[in-house]
């Protein structure tokens, strides 16, 4: 069978097309298995990621790339073998990853088998990767998408489209840590960086039902956008006096979002009670100088944490559209990509970008 | 009441006392309070603390100090008020902690009121630190010691004083993370540093039941004592061709209990399973440079931890008792801990010195 239906979409070419210059090109899929569904792309979140992967800012990118990889749509084929009821018109979404080994490589895998796909070792990502058949992986920055089927999630109504894209990588990224290490009533939740990932923390933090959320950023003039997003206090560490001492012991969690490496980390380890973890989900491209001292008198930890399973991305959704959760999005043609590009280096949006076709 | 035993030890006047310089007095202990606890020194070991303390090496010393705080002897005269049951002439032990708030600051602790009093703000260290009545808080290196009862634990029967005594700070250390993070059966433990604390951490993996107990340190010349302390394996990380790729993913848990700030942190990380842990007790003199990448892709965590609780040190004696632990110790007669402390700071004991009255 062949499809009455193109794949294309903005292809960068070499680094400069993290500068605005990607092309938009036709382009071969990976080679279809009755596993796949082949998704008409709606919408294409911006990631941080896609940044990098453009200019081979994480190592040399495997060019041509397509980026993209919080991407929704229709459900336009679907495998006779493939999973998760999924029919042809359903509105899903598919994030950061695409394949993992699901025990196909003649022994057990410790994180496929808990449902914890995203710790596989053999992961494929959404982009700039190889599936397990050799073809490449493409991302969704592009009119078509083509991914195996376990790692394609059906969105539930109530949940639009475009709140839903954005999740699918900066959303489940903070709701999975949080989720895992117990954010909910009776715990005090600490978000540093208040921007696409933060920002995503404190709605889904108190969507959990945490019983206090505080934004900690450098910036008094946050302040506002912090405590509309819903945070309950807000903390500004260049600008508030005494912020580590009057604070201390204050969060059972903190989730990092902020990658300098000259952020204050220490310092927030002393917000941490008894017990508590800073989960850094902020990727710095250096190393964070660890003061051993600042976590051990309270048994702290430090965690991080990498994107989400697709159970994770289910449940996320389903509470997103129970609690009505609205994202801070705004939408640019998919036209407009390399101009949403070059904003986002700019840090600009407030505070993701959806591509619309 | 006055006592017939006068209070006298080995005196450190300045930083120059941790090169042997330390002097024999007759000082004043805390003042007596029905809740404490006075106790005829049998054993006291040595612990790397006392040489920070003696040379001012965690920040300035409050000369004069009596270091030691691994503590063993006869109760010779109990308070009216004291807890625990504790009787003239019962053996006990007193570690690295002499009180904590226990509730009496107005205030719930949440580390007291969950037993964890090594974790409460205000805790009052055994030597180097102030009573809560006021009094210095003066170490074991010495013939008497005073103590407040809650932190004076019964050694059971079957347990040597001279085993128990290095427990108390080193054991502890070691035992409380072991505990706290799960070792036992089904888990892979790996101990980095085969020394003082490293091997504590082996003999009691071993006797909580772990599946595996694996030494690592720097040098293949550790690999007898690592086996013959009863570790399954050994690893060399300066000697043994590719250690980190062969051991990725190996252990659910590792103490580390080196303290350079050189040691390969982030490839040890790399050797934890999914949702892994190590656990610091080494305490390096500066910042560990972390790299978020190495503890991302498998959730995995860096904990640290600080001594442990007077009831963990209960169980650890238990245990020691119960599995007949036999900690690798060398006894030095108390006349000469000015020598004893001069071949510690040289590294030599293996891996215990206990001073003996």
């Amino acid at each position: 069978m062949t499809t009455d239906y193109k794949f294309e979409g903005w292809m960068g070419l070499d680094p400069s097309s993290a500068e605005g210059n990607m092309v938009w090109k036709e382009y071969e899929p990976k080679p279809w298995e009755e596993t796949d569904v082949d998704i008409k792309v709606t919408h294409s979140g911006i990631c941080g990621s896609d940044l990098h992967m453009l200019r081979s800012g994480w190592g040399p990118a495997p060019y041509p790339v397509v980026v993209g990889h919080e991407i929704v749509g229709i459900a336009v084929r679907v495998g006779s073998q493939a999973e998760g009821n999924i029919k042809v018109g359903d509105l899903v979404g598919v994030g950061a990853q695409s394949d993992s080994c699901l025990g196909r490589d003649g022994h057990a895998c410790g994180a496929c088998s808990s449902r914890a796909e995203n710790y596989c070792p053999g992961g494929v990502q959404t982009y700039g990767s190889r599936h397990r058949n050799g073809g490449p992986s493409y991302g969704g920055h592009a009119l078509y998408h083509r991914c195996p089927s376990h790692f394609v999630i059906k969105i539930p109504a109530g949940l639009a489209p475009e709140a839903a894209a954005p999740m699918l990588c900066g959303g489940v990224t903070v709701y999975s840590p949080l989720k895992h290490f117990g954010a909910g009533p009776g715990k005090r939740v600490g978000v540093v960086g208040v921007g696409g990932l933060g920002h995503f923390a404190v709605l889904f933090a108190k969507a959990l039902g945490a019983d206090e959320v505080v934004g900690i950023s450098r910036k008094a003039d946050k302040r506002k956008d912090a405590l509309d997003l819903g945070c309950d206090e807000y903390i500004a560490t260049d600008d508030d006096e005494d912020w580590a001492t009057k604070n201390a012991r204050r969060f059972d969690l903190i989730i990092g979002t902020a990658s300098s490496t000259k952020m204050p980390f220490n310092q927030y380890l002393n917000l941490l009670d008894l017990d508590g973890t800073l989960v850094q989900v902020g990727a710095p491209e250096g190393p964070i100088p660890l003061q051993i001292m600042a976590v051990g008198p309270a048994r702290r930890r430090v965690a991080s944490s990498a994107i989400g399973s697709p159970k994770e991305i289910y449940e996320m959704f389903q509470l997103a559209a129970d609690k009505q959760i609205k994202p801070w999005i705004e939408k640019r043609p998919m036209k407009d990509a390399n101009a949403a590009m070059v904003d986002m280096e700019a840090g600009k949006p407030r505070f993701r970008y959806v591509l619309v076709n």
